[in-house]
């Protein structure tokens, strides 16, 4: 079982800004990410990471990456089935079937996206039903498409579909868009956009693959895809295992230096309800170095 | 007078990206800042930026600030000399003698180098005495250089030094370096370097220009330049002109969306007491994000 002073279990801009400051403070660590790049390499446009006008999530998560990679740091890309603390360390089972400890753990395993919760949606994901835009939009060319959500994700999204599709439904629940200004104004100036405030995806339509969606209200609109983006809600399978303090969206509760209840792990990024629930790159990335200098004192006492 | 729904003072990291949040929500917004860049614009390598394996303070500042300008954001490059409240809104006096007035104010004026609080030091500087490394060490090929100071910016300076100096000090007050083992590791390799522990510069000698220094140990040690890197103190000026509330080292100290006690004030970046006192480009941007939102919001109410 290979032993580290520092597991790093996320593969975002938290854990990868972590993994920088991890490796300048010369702390012998590793990264244990499922998906790297988290959910900003799904991003089809970037325009607030400060130094980039405009960048794809990808070619953002690829600097970083190259950045951790400069330090030679060992990645498993694969997911942690189990974390347990055993005397003063933490033994983690991974799906690849290794076995890794470490002293210290820094968990920043992030979001993953919110489900409608309806029947329909396991049958038909991968069959029309998408999560992610930047992903499927390109199958979606001359189609009818439509996206559920009302922030900054579903504009994004429905803009994306915008450049490919023929018609894009945008489906909110509430009686306006809430997030970037600068989205509203896209969508408004966009023909192929065509916004249905006040209703919800009571079901979705098709058997073999999407054929159109209910909403709330009854009506039934023929759709070939449908995206959903209705938010995020903690990723912290990882963190029920070992009992951390969570408030009552389930995101984790840290103390300023990024430590949580159990002595010896950490949290930063999306996971958290720091940085006043911003969960942005920036301030993910921000909650990483505060949690890698916080290591490194704690690693030294 | 032009008014402005808010007026970001201080051209740091946090300011700038506050900036692009504020454009991104479309805030009707300008920058005041004497220093563009802030002191980033001065560090000789930064290699903690997420993203950039090596980039000079300079290339940083630079790349934040086309972000900003790709906005039509106006910038004021000049100095507020006084800002009072009167009503609903905050007057604002600017050594160019102009006037403005804006609903909300976001502090960002970051910090000042310390000084060493000797008389020598009015009458040496800039005539052989530096506060800033990037600006003046290319002043001193094949010369004998100290820098004073154990941090991190302290041995920066001196590998920086090291480079162009035939011959580096290090005076640190304490018994070790603090900071970054990366930085401690390349002191260690570089031949060049001779660090004195346990002292303090009590006295810099010369006329006209440097030529030596005294130390608290009584030692007199002949140097055509001295460095000064003993850390850095809260540029807070208008804060107290505010009366906003601080902590006993004089860094404000905010609420978490980055809002002050003072109504319609806000304050991101190095001049808090936030991201756990860490002061670092990343979560300096990562508050001025997280105010752009609060102070969005606060303007929509």
């Amino acid at each position: 079982m290979t032993h580290y002073d520092l597991l790093i279990i996320g593969a975002g801009p938290a854990g990868y800004t972590a993994s920088v400051y991890a490796s300048r403070y010369q702390i012998n660590h590793a990264i244990v990410g499922e998906l790297p790049g988290g959910l900003v390499g799904e991003a089809h446009k970037i325009c607030n990471w400060p130094g980039e006008k405009e960048i794809t999530g990808f070619d953002l998560f690829m600097k970083m990456h190259d950045h951790v990679a400069d330090y030679d740091v060992k990645m498993f890309n694969t997911k942690v089935n189990e974390i347990k603390k055993e005397d003063d360390k933490f033994i983690l089972s991974l799906a690849s079937d290794e076995e890794l400890s470490a002293k210290v753990i820094l968990l920043v395993t992030g979001t993953k996206h919110r489900h409608l919760g309806i029947e329909a949606e396991n049958r038909l994901k991968g069959k029309g039903l998408s999560y992610c835009t930047t992903c499927d939009a390109g199958f979606y060319k001359n189609k009818i498409t439509a996206v559920a959500g009302g922030g900054n994700s579903a504009m994004t999204a429905a803009l994306y579909l915008g450049e490919v599709a023929d018609k894009v439904y945008l489906f909110v629940r509430g009686t306006e868009l809430k997030g970037e200004v600068a989205w509203m104004k896209a969508i408004e100036a966009n023909p192929k956009i065509e916004k249905v405030f006040g209703v919800e995806v009571k079901d979705i339509l098709g058997e073999e693959s999407v054929s159109g969606v209910q909403l709330s209200d009854g009506q039934e609109i023929k759709v070939d895809g449908l995206f959903v983006e209705i938010g995020s809600s903690p990723d912290n399978v990882l963190g029920e295992q070992l009992a951390l303090e969570k408030d009552e969206y389930g995101y984790l509760s840290v103390n300023k230096d990024q430590s949580t209840n159990v002595v010896g792990v950490y949290a930063a990024g999306d996971l958290t309800n720091e940085s006043n629930n911003m969960r942005q790159i920036v301030t993910a990335a921000a909650e990483g170095a505060i949690a890698a200098e916080s290591i490194f004192k704690f690693l030294k006492r």
